[in-house]
């Protein structure tokens, strides 16, 4: 059975799985991203893990290709450029390196710009030449497709609206600048809100009781389902700060869908509903009342490494 | 001869011109757009202004279709819909309408959509595959161009960069929204940016002695230039505003180039060193150091009539 190899590089975790034609994952795996070492032992690594993997397996597979999705990954270069919060520094020839160990043709992107295209062959955008996915993790990405293709720039590192301005002088932000998106409308984001209410507000709330590092995303969509006055109005300020930078995308690409991934994207309503309202109340009447914002498809399963397998596919498809 | 006509639909006047292979304008004429009457009546007189000057010309013309450039003008669908500085309201199927009269194919696009394709066929965007063209005139247009493609998005109506959030709840715009690029950033805005610093500064100028209705906003070059301290001030105002805007558009499409076309783009250095200036401070750092700020190489041409054309050709190069 032919299969591509996607591979999802997160901070933390790097998952990989193999992918069919129809987006079926037939195998899929995971192991800590190495916090040391050489980029060359953590590829041997994979290697090693994906042959033992395959041993163990009762088909036969026949691998097509490596789609790799990677924070900073370049679509063009084959590179993975000074990601933040990746162990190897500088501009590393991931594809290079990937193709020496592996002997497959590889691609690689970054994660948001994967999560798109796993949504456009596996998920909800099937059809959908124009659309934007946000994905909503410890930060925010983001992954535009325009005429039907993904947008990666002259530069292949467009697409990077975790960092448009939302709040004149605002929060820092990771990157070194003030008042980016990501430091409102991210799981992060939405703890720094919890925390500024609680100053803010003088109600009471369950969120008085637990400390900044032990405060956990999720529990900010259960405290709002039991009323807690504190969730449900963070939700309302990171959807209504979400809501009018999407306003600003529209302006830019016009897209027929926008959808949601990631742990912020699992509170459902409680994000999607304020998001909608201040997007609507800051567009453009010609943009108003067609523009769908909606949950990924792909929401429980592993869009990063569908979305890596997709780069391949699509290629093969044509 | 193959030529294409190109249209330029304006609030004030319409442009017309047969362009060649080349961009080599062979006749150029404009007249004013009506305030009123049919669109049909304003179709048969440009049509006859047409014939009579193809009669009065030396050379025969084979014209391959024509492209025209509109506010509102919608390339999917043909349509004209709901431009607010033209006197036919609603959607007007002007596509249909022209065919019907002239016998050629035609197609619509709005103005800044135009210009980019000006650009790119007959000036410095040749072999660019991304970029982005700015319209400084009454308003600010915008044209994205991802992929070597004009971004339509999903209903023809992406680059609407005049309407993003530049001021958080500040100047009123005509479209009904607070705080638009275009309030600020446009011959309009960068008015209301001299008046604005004459009440909060009290230096000298020869602003005091102009009332807002005869302030021409080329005057504010001349200016600038003979060291007027509103003027430059109001040039480092209007550059922050449009560049700190720019950057994000930057983290959406990632563009090698952005061009400025019209009035305020011919202050040069005034406008465009304050706008790079400040579209750096607000990359992120991938970004940095490597986007030009440029003038339209088109300047002191007609770049609508062009761009209109270039609609034309583009599709009949291919």
């Amino acid at each position: 059975m032919e299969v591509v190899l996607g591979i999802d590089i997160g901070g933390t975790f790097s998952k990989f799985g193999l992918v069919d034609r129809t987006g079926w994952i037939h195998f899929e795996n995971e192991i800590p991203t190495p916090e040391r070492g050489s980029i060359e032992q953590f590829i041997e690594t994979i290697h090693e893990h994906l042959l033992l993997s395959l041993e163990q397996l009762d088909r036969s597979f026949k691998i097509m290709g490596i789609g790799v999705g990677a924070p900073n990954g370049n679509y063009y270069s084959g590179s993975i450029e000074n990601a933040p919060n990746l162990a190897w520094k500088g501009k590393i020839e991931f594809v290079k390196l990937m193709e020496a160990q592996f002997h497959l043709p590889t691609v690689v992107t970054n994660d948001a710009n994967a999560a798109a295209l796993g949504e456009m062959l596996f998920g909800d955008a099937a059809g959908l030449n124009d659309f934007i996915m946000i994905t909503l993790g410890t930060g925010l990405g983001s992954g535009l497709v325009v005429n039907g293709d993904i947008v990666y720039g002259h530069d292949g590192f467009a697409g990077e609206l975790g960092h448009v301005l939302a709040v004149d002088n605002g929060r820092q932000c990771g990157c070194g600048k003030r008042g980016c998106l990501e430091a409102y409308v991210s799981a992060t984001g939405i703890k720094r809100t919890i925390f500024e209410l609680l100053a803010e507000e003088s109600v009471e709330s369950e969120f008085r009781n637990i400390s900044f590092t032990k405060l956990e995303p999720r529990m900010i969509t259960s405290m709002a389902e039991s009323g807690d006055p504190i969730a449900v109005k963070a939700f309302e300020r990171t959807g209504f700060l979400l809501g009018r930078s999407l306003a600003d995308s529209v302006a830019h690409v016009s897209p027929a869908k926008i959808f949601l991934f990631g742990g912020l994207a699992k509170a459902g309503k409680w994000i999607i509903e304020p998001t909608k309202k201040s997007m609507e109340s800051h567009l453009l009447p010609i943009y108003r009342d067609k523009i769908d914002i909606v949950p990924s498809a792909l929401l429980d399963r592993n869009i990063a490494v569908l979305g890596a397998a997709a780069l391949i596919w699509r290629r093969l498809n044509r």
